[in-house]
């Protein structure tokens, strides 16, 4: 059933199976745009959560948790963030049978509940700066066709952090702290990725200006995965979080704001799944090594032993490690099974090994298998996890790096997003005219521009004068 | 300030006054009804709740996530629980400016959104039993004053777990596991309960019936802590959980539920706490070693680094500890901050130490002080938390026993429950009818039956022979 849908050319139907078959996410929909979490998935979205977590713990982020419930005149106190979330917001008017005095929007994102927080809990710059972080679920009222995982309307692994400081200064080098964190990150789940300062008119509402970072799906198109965001005091002076500096005056704190999703977890498995199923980094598997015993006439109860010490000496050495001896099921079905569930490291022990006092190990990356001595178990099993992530991380950086194509015309950009050949590059005068024209000719979106890279040329619209690229694509 | 506020005597002043000045929960209130967990706080819940997960996922329960949004027909399928919930649920009416075809209630517990995944996961009896839990926020509609933890609308920290069994029998078997998994969890706690079969008119809506636990609170009322639910067939006949049975016929699997919340949290601070402020087991304490350094003229670097010496040795053996070396705040008042934020043990080290090769040891729950050779920091480091843990369980246990009171007038019954007394044991008959009347008489609450505690005399409210103690209390 799996293999017929090849990822390549059916990508959205392979997603939906892949993800359901391997029980990672269920979206048999039970509610528009809210999928379930069964407990392979959730333990895949723990270790993902983990290394983000880490990653924010180690650089002096507390994780806090805040109300889900913002009354409108919460949510309504910066103006053009309200603007932007009004029209997507899920209300609550109603509690049992009363109607509400006032309504009551469950989270689009948390900037407006935790201002006030931040309020009561700084006074003085001493108390800066100040970071926290939540995973909670967002919620959004999408009226467009809704995508397991990527467009959802309950968006359950919102990791969002948010942090004051006393100067622009500081929040300017939070920014770039909140980037290196989710270089890390992504580097950590071998997911690649372009960061782009993302145009005036497509930053986040109330944001001075927005860093995103995008991936790209098997179809051609962009997933952003990330977004960074410097707030400046836009947020701080209408919720009037003031501090006290040390010469005795008054400022407004500066804000930033950074977030991931779920959408980590749709890039992770579409980027390195494949025909058979998912294809999980060591780091983050549930499983990393499944032990298939393949048992032989009169040999059943060694190649049983066997297997058991195996799955002790794996256990033992903190691998996650999984012992299939259900006796109602092939070894051929079980390679097949686990394989879907994209377990790195099958370990295979039949007769033949038990003659010879060795394992076969079988990566599922490449499918390959090799014999190895039972005493080499551990750290052939350690060696493999290293390069698998380190092919993974290869080989998805160099298709990636492929997709991005940089072109000298308007008509060559045109032709290449239409045909989502990936992210194409072109040079721009930086107008917004130009932008907004760029992103109606391609009929795709202005990613924004890198952050380092520069050009000299001329804009592909104008003809002015160029000193940046743009990054246009198709996006989800 | 705290000190002023006792615990016995003004609890719930005391209670709001220490989570908030310790960190643990801020009840400023942003939203009705709805805390915020700051940092520390955060910290403890996660300790608190990684002890219910160890539990849970050793007994083959696997953590998954839900929606939180339910449409109105799904929570109306079981007639008793819509009846029961649908004064207290939040709706959400309104996306954006569009009103929604169906309204969705914001979960207030999720029998009606899981059942529906069962019958998608549970085809035959090989598929049983199934066992799920989540750890979510719930949502309901409380229009009583709200209590910080205790009764909120946000609910944020709700465990619920979820079972389906092939037999009405293997339903009661996991009613059992579930009531020893509790036991267990709060016996780890030292948070002392009874268990108590609830009257009918207060079992759970949709249950066959409920097993509650119930603490004792400072202030004389009981609060309810944990509940475990057989719920039968009456979910599944509804929801069509069907599966084929192994003589190939088919059954209406038998579902549980059994959820613990915050007030476990809440039970936990109160029952410890004393008027210094939290006294934490160390099992649970964010941080359970403070090393203060009381620097003196002239030695200040060698005490210095000596802590720093102490700190490490702790941290190396995987205690959490902390080393407050501010050099703005006196020892004194670093010992009043962190008795406020229940750290079971404090170290200090100050110039005799130094000389003698000597730490001195402070326990928080006595106050008592008492000075070991350095070397053998960590052996005792380690035994007073032992020790804590054993006086928590101790002390506790021996209060909650000295207000399980029993007796044999209705009389004597109404004034110790309008006293506060505890939890008054009276015989009854076991009808409705005189449970009833006993609830109005004594102005209070019927928290069901004991489990075991079987009584020969006649029941306070009709003079029939009774079979039953019932307990009866002020309650939450």
């Amino acid at each position: 059933m799996l293999k017929a849908q090849r990822k390549r050319t059916d990508y959205t139907r392979w997603f939906r199976d892949v993800t359901l078959m391997a029980e990672v996410y269920d979206y048999r929909v039970l509610v528009k745009g809210c999928g379930v979490w069964p407990g392979y998935g959730f333990k895949l979205r723990n270790n993902v959560l983990n290394i983000i977590k880490s990653l924010l713990d180690a650089t002096g982020h507390e994780e806090c948790l805040f109300p889900l419930l913002i009354p409108q005149s919460l949510l309504a106190k910066e103006g053009e963030h309200i603007r932007s979330f009004e029209k997507e917001v899920f209300w609550v008017t109603k509690g049992g049978e009363t109607e509400l005095e006032e309504k009551l929007a469950l989270r689009p994102t948390s900037e407006t509940v935790i201002m006030p927080m931040f309020k009561l809990w700084i006074q003085s710059h001493t108390d800066l700066p100040k970071k926290v972080y939540q995973v909670v679920s967002v919620f959004r009222y999408e009226t467009k066709a809704t995508h397991p995982m990527i467009r959802v309307r309950e968006v359950t692994m919102f990791k969002e952090a948010h942090t004051a400081h006393a100067t622009y200064e500081d929040a300017e080098r939070q920014v770039k702290e909140a980037i290196e964190i989710y270089r890390k990150f992504f580097d950590e789940l071998s997911i690649p990725y372009v960061i782009s300062k993302r145009p005036v008119w497509d930053k986040f509402a109330g944001a001075v200006y927005t860093i995103s970072f995008d991936t790209l799906m098997p179809e051609g198109r962009t997933l952003q995965i990330g977004t960074v965001h410097n707030l400046g005091q836009n947020f701080s002076k209408p919720f009037e979080v003031e501090f006290l500096k040390p010469d005795g005056s008054r400022d407004y704190v500066y804000t930033t704001s950074y977030g991931v999703s779920e959408r980590v977890i749709a890039a992770l498995i579409s980027i390195h799944g494949d025909d058979h199923g998912l294809l999980l980094p060591p780091k983050v598997a549930p499983i990393q090594v499944v032990i298939v015993p393949i048992p032989y006439k009169g040999k059943e109860r060694e190649v049983y032993e066997a297997s058991r010490k195996l799955y002790e000496t794996l256990k033992e050495v903190g691998v996650r490690v999984k012992l299939d001896d259900r006796d109602d099921v092939t070894p051929g079905e079980k390679f097949y099974f686990w394989e879907l569930k994209g377990v790195p490291v099958r370990v295979e022990i039949g007769p033949k090994d038990l003659e010879g006092g060795t394992v076969t190990l079988s990566r599922r990356d490449t499918l390959e298998r090799t014999r190895h001595p039972v005493e080499e178990l551990e750290v052939k099993v350690k060696e493999l996890f290293k390069e698998i992530e380190r092919s993974l991380s290869e080989r998805s950086w160099r298709e990636f790096r492929e997709h991005l194509i940089y072109v000298n015309t308007l008509e060559e950009a045109k032709e290449l997003v239409a045909k989502q050949e990936g992210i194409i590059h072109v040079a721009w005068c930086g107008s917004d005219d130009c932008g907004l024209k760029l992103e109606s000719e391609v009929q795709g979106r202005v990613l924004g521009t890198p952050l380092d890279e520069k050009v000299e040329g001329k804009c592909v619209v104008c003809g002015e004068n160029a000193s940046y690229y743009v990054r246009l694509a198709k996006t989800y």
